[in-house]
């Protein structure tokens, strides 16, 4: 069983930091890499893309699109024309598609962050749109994202593969959907209780939804978060759990679709 | 003799326009399009590259990268640490060539706005670091900047072919470096003085400095700014004038150079 | 009768400009001034704050507050924790009451702009910690908006006087709730239209509404908008009808309520 | 002897943190509150505005006034025109204060931030336009600021009370200046070799300067940075060490001038 290991990264903007990107990027096989909007500036972008270079090819390079909201963290909701949002996501994935570029790399993959991606994943119009753009700026173009049939049927329609990722630290409902972060437990904090859902998810392909349902779930990826407390060991956990069970971490862009 | 003739569009910012750009685009073989850093956001990019795109092969797009400083409109000059210079010349030239490129159409060149430009083509250190960023991001690109020996060996040493470009509106010294902005008479608002300024270029290859000297100026292209009154009116003569001679109007990608 | 004509003024931001502010303010007997955050900046404000203080006591000086969304000019709903928004709102007050104050003028009243004015006057629990968050900056400060129940109670419940500000180029439903700007006709753009509506509500305090229902509507003040062509003769025509049917314009400061 | 001890506070931004507010708030008499131009934001204003509130007139609030520059953390030199820069520096002063007063509190001082505090402190000219709109805000406003001659007139010309403030982990050169951050050394961060600076300046006001000279320094405060590894115990070993001299710590408005 191959599956890919990503992160959010470069989050930082101007002089703040946020998480632990160089211990991340030790065990990860994907980085989904802020473009500037909800996180992220040219100079954090760039440092992120070199240091995830030295990797090599074992890791994949993408860039995590969201609202143009840093007081926010692109996690409010913003009512914003369709088409507009659909140039705000094209100018993110050619900035990052641009960084990567003068490092030598290529852009392999992209994902919605935050309050975009929770819009994109439940609004099958909207996800029609936004994923057009990002086939119409690069048909070769995987998109990784939460489950959601949005976005899955976006993806067929209009030619991209969309890997299933798999947010072991988030409740999601019977349809496979985020939870909202406002809702009590929406994020789950205890490590073995994430790390359960992750052997879950290997032994038979489930995971127990917020109701207590047991759901199927396809999953391409698994998504570890670093701005947490404990996020590093919880990763290193979360890997070493993968290989113990015989899987091999493989970035999206290598694994036989 | 062929020249391209290049205007600074796509100048709004969310609800604001500046200059007129659809009459601009009737008259000029270049655009030099804002990347959302002194002016200019995704939507107006979009919009911006569409409107070219209807003019076909016959108009080359091009980035008109900026400092972050929309208040000021790129116009003020920031102490930013050199590196960074480039890290953000390099996300607004991949902010640009993807909406491009989400268009079907390549981006064919490149120019520095405002502060940025005047100060790269006056430093020849911050010349070679930005130019060498432009060619790790695009080795096929060509840089439009306006006279700079600076400039034109950093496109030497990194391979890009720098196309001169003459501010007809804007008054030079001996070196062809631009009068600052703050000097009585650096911006030349007398359309008769401008016309007669591309005249004497066509003519002799020469223009007359701000100290009164005659001296060489090579340019592949003339700006024609749209922001003032008038400025319709002028490029158009402007554009009679060189094919009155018999020039020949040729976007700068598509002139032997 | 005694009634204020107000506008929304600098609305520019940066290098750019909107509305003709000038011409505005030889009508007017109120200013609400943006902030920074829809639109304006602090030299634009200053300026504007300047301009309007050459018309002494005859005008009075407000803040008018939004969502911080240059991009979307504060026109788009953003889902913003309450007490969030609280924080911007004080911000942009105490920001507009410093640049009048280094004038040696006070800032006499606020409204709420774009979005943010019509969760506001739509939202009761949001209008009550909006309205708490001005009373607590300045228990002297009047409130002006657009027919609102929710508005009004919260003005009641802390102490501040609401001036009702009659939009008579905006449609509007049965209870006085301006109609979102994406239905058809909810902006007026015929002249004589808006005019006869000034008239009729001078003439029994009515308006008719969207559904064609005759309602009441109690106005302070009437809105004027600077942004569209013949905005300012439109101005003109209704500050002359107010005085021909006997009317006097006067600040809402000095109105007695 | 009476000192103040001021750190600056709420340099966070959006999800972004950055120092240790809650431990530097129970050493130090006063804040230096970021105003959101080069760090801060409404909501962390607030919240830090009311973190300080819980310390009731042990407590001095003041607004940190910078640049307009996020990504730079407000230390990159910008060349603003001075009037446009007053118009800054008003509009943070009145954020703050609205803040401070929709609390209850009175602001009550002020400084310049990073590479504003440095040109106006080495610039007569820019130091009178920008102290003039600190008297024109407020005229009972303190100005903290570290030891400059152009600050200091301008505080006499325009009758503003100028507290020396004392950085004691910066360098500087003969005339009291700081020494530009990028010069080796200008940034002390030995924990000892800051304590014995503090120590020298409560013993016989002076200071040894970059050259190595030793200079007058006068001082009403010491300034504590929160940024750093170790950087409270710094702080509290400074406190610990001002009143083992019999010092006692007093805010600067509390303090007989």
């Amino acid at each position: 069983m191959d599956i890919d290991l990503n992160a959010d990264l470069g989050e930082g903007f101007g002089p703040w930091r946020m998480g632990d990107d160089e211990a991340l990027l030790k065990i990860i096989s994907s980085a989904n890499i802020a473009c500037g909007f909800h996180a992220g500036d040219p100079v954090i972008m760039d440092r992120t893309v070199k240091l995830a270079a030295t990797r090599g090819i074992d890791i994949d390079i993408g860039a995590h699109v969201g609202f143009p909201d840093l007081l926010g963290f692109g996690r409010r909701p913003m009512q914003v024309d369709t088409k507009e949002l659909a140039s705000y996501v094209v100018y993110q994935l050619g900035a990052l598609a641009g960084i990567a570029q003068a490092n030598g790399r290529r852009m392999t993959h992209m994902s919605f962050h935050g309050a975009l991606g929770n819009m994109a994943a439940a609004d099958a119009a909207l996800a029609m749109v936004l994923v057009e753009a990002v086939a119409r700026f690069d048909a070769g173009l995987i998109i990784s994202s939460s489950a959601s049939q949005a976005i899955e049927r976006a993806g067929d329609h209009h030619g991209l593969r969309v890997a299933g990722s798999f947010l072991a630290d988030r409740a999601c409902d019977d349809e496979g959907l985020l939870v909202p972060r406002g809702m009590p437990d929406a994020v789950i904090h205890d490590s073995a209780a994430v790390l359960a859902r992750v052997t879950q998810l290997l032994d038979d392909g489930t995971v127990t939804a917020y109701s207590g349902r047991r759901i199927p779930m396809r999953a391409s990826s698994i998504l570890l978060h670093g701005d947490t407390p404990g996020a590093v060991a919880l990763a290193t956990a979360v890997r070493e759990r993968i290989e113990a069970v015989g899987g091999r971490i493989v970035p999206i862009s290598r694994q036989v679709p």
